[in-house]
């Protein structure tokens, strides 16, 4: 053999060249901070020359320095915010986040194993409305960890979730509004087949119980998170004899789509009709006026499945298997009382 | 035959053997157009001969199968546009994409550089404002092909970069507004010291200019791209004694906050007071009124910039170290003619 090829440079003889223990290569190798930094400087020079790399010589139990995160789509408009907490739970931990987009195709997911399978992965976060069985006893087969992020709710998984508490945000919105005067509030569902579009209708339906309102079905449209459903929910609901005079829409993209349809029968918000949404997303904050919602956590979302993670590679126990985070009612100005209850 | 380990191939000893410095040998690998045809030929051919490969790809199918995509933050409404063409992209080419954020830290630059080393890359695609001539020549050391989006404009890098056509882009929306029949136009600019909103706000002249009208001070108001800014242009420009009849922010979210502006002044979009954005991000179609606004094809420069990395993996030469896509009008219902108009 001409020449010793750099994969075969170990921990261990980087670690004896300078003079160190192997887990001190390993806390530079894995970024950790307590390495004294003339130690560091010179373990990281000898991996420098020596060419060592990882891949090929890891043995088992050590960190590839890498964690996947499993999207179906990257046109949701919160992946970015599931992406931003994951980074930087990520980041704390020294390992980078391989995000993929496998658009409920067998053929992406199956090219999505085949990277895994060749690079190798610290574990999974998937952020997915339908995960298939397959692969979770794929990553089973290939000892990757894997946790669920969950915004729509799938609360029967085999596999640790982690999702917000939907019904309490739809409670909270709705007890917002009857707290204002509201007594005909529209709802806009989410996709009917998501639990977390059940749970946000329940959470409606107990707000007008709870104030003793009966629920009109005129008042409950169909949507299916996207702008334009809310925009034709709410062409649907200012269409009525009797329109209402607020909305809760299950997701701020179909509020936005409330917005126009007003807008386009010359409707003021929040004068003429007030509206919630429930996500935040940042364009809540940009809409005009910015919009009342029900605020999901998805960056701490992305750190909670990300410390899972770190548990389960531990061999930590878990507390539970799904774990839901608090939604929290953001007030902004396009909630107001109803022009009627003035006369009230 | 026993193949010569091409990592063992250094530039310097390539550069010593082709009579240059090894910089030039950087370029060359770079895909850059300032070095002599003899010059690059002659380097070229050394590298072919002595078996150079970049660390990232080695021999052919020895890919690691990752590209590194680097942002500052992620808190900026266009990165997901990015990430999905950039993994559009990398997947095309079996690979994943790591997506890390360094937050303008130099310890998270320095702990990025860490994971990089010891897991390797096939590439990085940097998205920044800023980068660190550190973090060029480090990248260098480690033969990991580098290419920058660019979506604010630094023309003078020495790695590839992609961006936009923002010039046309100010231009084409100053001339629609100006074709509806406007003639005082408002101007918020980004953030002076970038390159791009200085070539926006030349291409709002220029549209001034051509149309034979004086630009007035008064009607370009300073921004920053964010919000907020927008917000306070909007309340300066329309506390105007002689405000103009439309505006033109250089951001969507700038747009955003002229919005807001105007709402709490009582002034309809359309109707009053026309406003076209820059960036075309799905906020952007979500606004009510929908925005009118010029479109940056940040998904496209995002498979660009992979298709670039996968070339100079290759040694193939590249046309040009910086590619403007072109931007484009998108008219949607924020823009109609003034009110005067109408009796002109």
């Amino acid at each position: 053999m001409a020449q010793t090829p750099s994969r075969s440079v170990t921990i261990s003889a980087i670690a004896a060249e300078a003079g160190v223990s192997a887990p001190t290569v390993s806390r530079v190798l894995n970024g950790r901070g307590d390495v004294a930094p003339e130690t560091r400087e010179r373990i990281e020079n000898l991996l420098r020359a020596r060419g060592y790399r990882r891949r090929g010589s890891r043995a088992a139990g050590e960190r590839v320095g890498l964690i996947d995160l499993v999207f179906n789509d990257l046109d949701s408009p919160w992946a970015v915010e599931i992406i931003r907490g994951v980074e930087d739970a990520a980041h704390d931990m020294g390992s980078s986040v391989a995000v993929s987009a496998v658009h409920r195709r067998a053929s992406s997911t199956r090219q999505w194993l085949a990277n895994v399978r060749s690079r190798a992965s610290d574990g999974a976060v998937l952020v997915t409305t339908g995960l298939g069985s397959d692969l979770r006893s794929e990553l089973e087969e290939l000892h990757i960890p894997v946790v669920v992020i969950d915004p729509v709710g799938l609360p029967d998984l085999a596999v640790p979730t982690v999702g917000c508490t939907n019904w309490a945000g739809g409670l909270s919105a709705t007890s917002h509004l009857i707290d204002l005067g509201h007594r005909r509030i529209g709802f806009v569902t989410g996709r009917p087949e998501l639990w977390c579009s059940r749970a946000r209708l329940d959470g409606y339906r107990a707000g007008l119980e709870t104030a003793g309102l009966d629920l009109d079905p005129d008042l409950v449209v169909p949507g299916n998170f996207d702008y334009e459903s809310g925009f034709r929910a709410g062409e649907q609901l200012f269409g009525l004899a009797e329109p209402p005079t607020a909305v809760f829409a299950a997701s701020d993209q179909m509020a936005l789509g409330v917005y126009e349809a007003l807008r386009q029968r010359g409707l003021r918000i929040p004068d003429d009709v007030s509206v919630v949404g429930f996500d935040d997303l940042p364009q809540a904050r940009w809409s005009s006026p910015p919009l009342t919602t029900v605020r999901q956590p998805l960056d701490d979302m992305g750190r909670l499945a990300v410390r899972t993670l770190r548990r389960l590679r531990d061999n930590e126990e878990i507390e539970s298997p799904r774990v839901e985070l608090a939604t929290e009612l953001i007030v902004r100005d396009s909630t107001a009382p109803p022009p009627a209850a003035a006369g009230d």
